[in-house]
């Protein structure tokens, strides 16, 4: 299935004890409709407050079941801030996961020095940016496979090791109302990757750091070297492809 | 000044006793601001749930005051919902309402099958449209100056005599994202004209009644007669018109 939710109100993707999530919703609204638990398992995890056109999922489900009817009801059972925008039967050998070929985040800068209140969960509020086309030469800098030590949250130490080589397919800065928007593709991302090389790249377009600095920064793998994350808000999981 | 805001969480623009309105809200971040009870006086009314992203208003105050600062102050007082976009000084001879030329209305519709959640606040989720080029037929009978009677809820007899005919100068119906906008542009319009005749376009889109019944419901000049009005919040005011 192919799901959209706003991202304000929950406690990101991933099921959790006592916290509003994305997965929670479904996997109670599908335990309702099929009369059955249901664990559902989705393409990637998405964090509090950011949101998804195109997160994918798939699960398991005893019986013979009508995906129309399914996807009608399971819309009819959810919340309005998540809906199923499709849903099908898939051959076994899929994996909502292990089977993507690509993903595609979005990040969405406002740039006015007045925010759009309709936008106001949806952008990132930078205020006018002095040096867009430093941003534009910063973002290149990124696209490749490189080691994104410095730019993730995730541990690459201690007893749970993981590569911490990825490769951003494009990074393309596109002109918008009212600011920017930065599209990322790639295989797959590390922890928080796409909202620290947001914030990197935003120091870049105000000037506090030169877009050469991202080379040192990539070569000394550390992230506490790096400028601040981009909050969630301005964050949307746009795509997710697959071979077919 | 020019307004922007989110009118879900308000019950509309004109300041009520109880209940939380945007004209009560930027009255008392003023009150706040100059140290004096302000009256702001807007250029149009807008029901609870209705946004816009143009409203304007004026007020006097007391004090030889920087425009800049109050700009300023206001938006770090007001809530995320409100915005002040710009705040000028303007001639004794201006006022919000009288001296408009034209205002600009625009209603969102959204006619995919899935509603994007994100804009769960700000588009009317109609659903497939099997008739858009009728949609577009009965817009252009609403453009030019006529009675309308039937697509107000104004009371046009008793103590309280109102002229019941506007011009609408243009109604554009523009494709977008996700479905259709309609642009409406005209010196003044009656209290709920623009959700009235989107309502019974609506009507039309869906094949209920023909683009050719508009006439006669024009003619009749009786609210009961037409289609239920859109809901508030596909609704925005864009932009107040003055000459200068």
């Amino acid at each position: 299935m192919v799901i959209a939710y706003d991202g304000s109100d929950y406690a990101g993707w991933q099921i959790q004890l006592r916290e509003k999530t994305v997965q929670g919703e479904i996997e109670k609204a599908l335990a309702v409709l099929l009369r059955q638990k249901i664990s559902i398992v989705g393409a990637g995890r998405t964090d509090g407050g950011v949101h998804a056109e195109g997160q994918t999922a798939h699960f398991y489900a005893d019986g013979v079941w009508e995906p129309k009817k399914i996807l009608a009801s399971l819309n009819g059972i959810l919340p309005f801030t998540v809906r199923i925008r499709s849903l099908g039967i898939v051959p076994e050998s899929f994996h909502a996961r292990f089977s993507v070929t690509s993903k595609i985040y979005v990040y969405h800068l406002w740039s006015e020095v007045i925010m759009n209140p309709l936008y106001r969960h949806y952008r990132w509020h930078v205020g006018p940016l002095p040096y867009p086309e430093a941003l534009e030469e910063g973002a290149r800098l990124f696209v490749g496979e490189k080691d994104f030590s410095s730019f993730s949250n995730d541990r690459f130490s201690g007893a749970c090791l993981k590569n911490p080589v990825r490769e951003i397919l494009r990074l393309d800065v596109i002109r918008q109302e009212g600011g920017l928007r930065l599209e990322f593709e790639g295989k797959s991302f590390l922890y928080k990757m796409v909202r620290n090389i947001t914030g990197t790249l935003l120091a870049v377009a105000r000037g506090k750091i030169s877009p050469e600095t991202i080379r040192s920064l990539l070569e000394g793998r550390d992230r506490t070297k790096a400028p601040a994350p981009a909050p969630a808000k301005g964050l949307c999981l746009k795509e997710i492809k697959y071979d077919d």
